[in-house]
């Protein structure tokens, strides 16, 4: 195996796709396609997201005035909605009307859930920092919602029904989840 | 499309695994596996990591007294050597050792890279926060070291040679990258 230094940049392995939201000041809700998000705790749960500071993204604002968001996992049926949602601005339309998306306030904050995909986390803004070109705010999740057609008889999602996307921008491309390989046999410590 | 609340838990949808490394004072390699990481900016380009503070992990007094780290993607033929270095401790053993895995040091930044790993990001460590059970690290890549056997002839890395692992803590489960869907048709803001 030899190694090669390649031109730098940030996307470089497929990443999860997310779509945040939040409402607006006149209680409108916002929606953005993200590849930057992750887990953070265990305990409490949290989420880190980041999104564009510099691009003055509409999501960013809500999130950052109402102090709670949404994070919304599409699936593989929905690529067309997710494309839309990362490209448009919020200050030029209303993205979810305009892509045929429809929103329930979540339970446990004031936020949006994306009525037509799978699993949403309810999320409480707890840390916010700026590195970079990007936001990064952490939330705690205050709830978990899933639709019932993903879960199996003990609450557990099944993962061939969420059909999550996986983003490569080495080629473009939008992936789901392959093949099973090897149950873990320890619990991570992470 | 009916929805169900969970029960409360960090890990629910399907994350990327990647082995985060740092010399501690010593000199010598310390690795753990993680489940929690993302990329936060794209100029700088900046990832995420967080790890649990309250196991007091040796890599994460590595990282945070050396000031520097690398991300390290393993792919599925790996999963033996992602687990060992999720369960073990640094304080107990010499992980990287034990379980047959080399290094060498980073080129831009005092950190080793996992040789047999086929794809490392250089850090620097320009932002931390401690949110939760976890200490959340932000470094800017300083690198990228990818090895040859994964690059097409523009450099850009061949997925299905990547073979990177998803973990999915819903079913205990290691995947790997499914079938191609849809190209994108516009460049994502985030």
């Amino acid at each position: 195996m030899g190694k090669r230094d390649l031109r730098l940049r940030a996307v470089v392995a497929p990443s999860q796709t997310v779509v945040a939201s939040a409402y607006d000041e006149n209680g409108r809700a916002d929606a953005c396609t993200l590849a930057f998000y992750a887990i953070c705790s265990h305990k409490p749960p949290c989420v880190m997201i980041a999104i564009n500071a510099i691009l003055k993204r509409k999501t960013l604002k809500s999130i950052l005035s109402s102090g709670t968001f949404t994070v919304n996992f599409p699936n593989i049926d929905q690529v067309k909605e997710v494309d839309y949602l990362g490209v448009e601005t919020g200050y030029n339309a209303d993205k979810l009307k305009n892509i045929g998306l429809t929103t329930t306030k979540a339970k446990k904050v004031d936020a949006p859930i994306i009525n037509e995909m799978p699993l949403a986390l309810e999320c409480k803004v707890v840390h916010t920092s700026t590195v970079g070109s990007h936001t990064q705010i952490i939330g705690e999740s205050k709830n978990i919602q899933a639709d019932i057609s993903i879960l199996n008889e003990n609450d557990r999602i099944i993962l061939e029904k969420m059909k999550q996307i996986i983003y490569n921008e080495e080629e473009f491309l939008y992936y789901s989840l392959g093949k099973k390989y090897q149950k873990r046999l320890n619990l991570a410590l992470n």
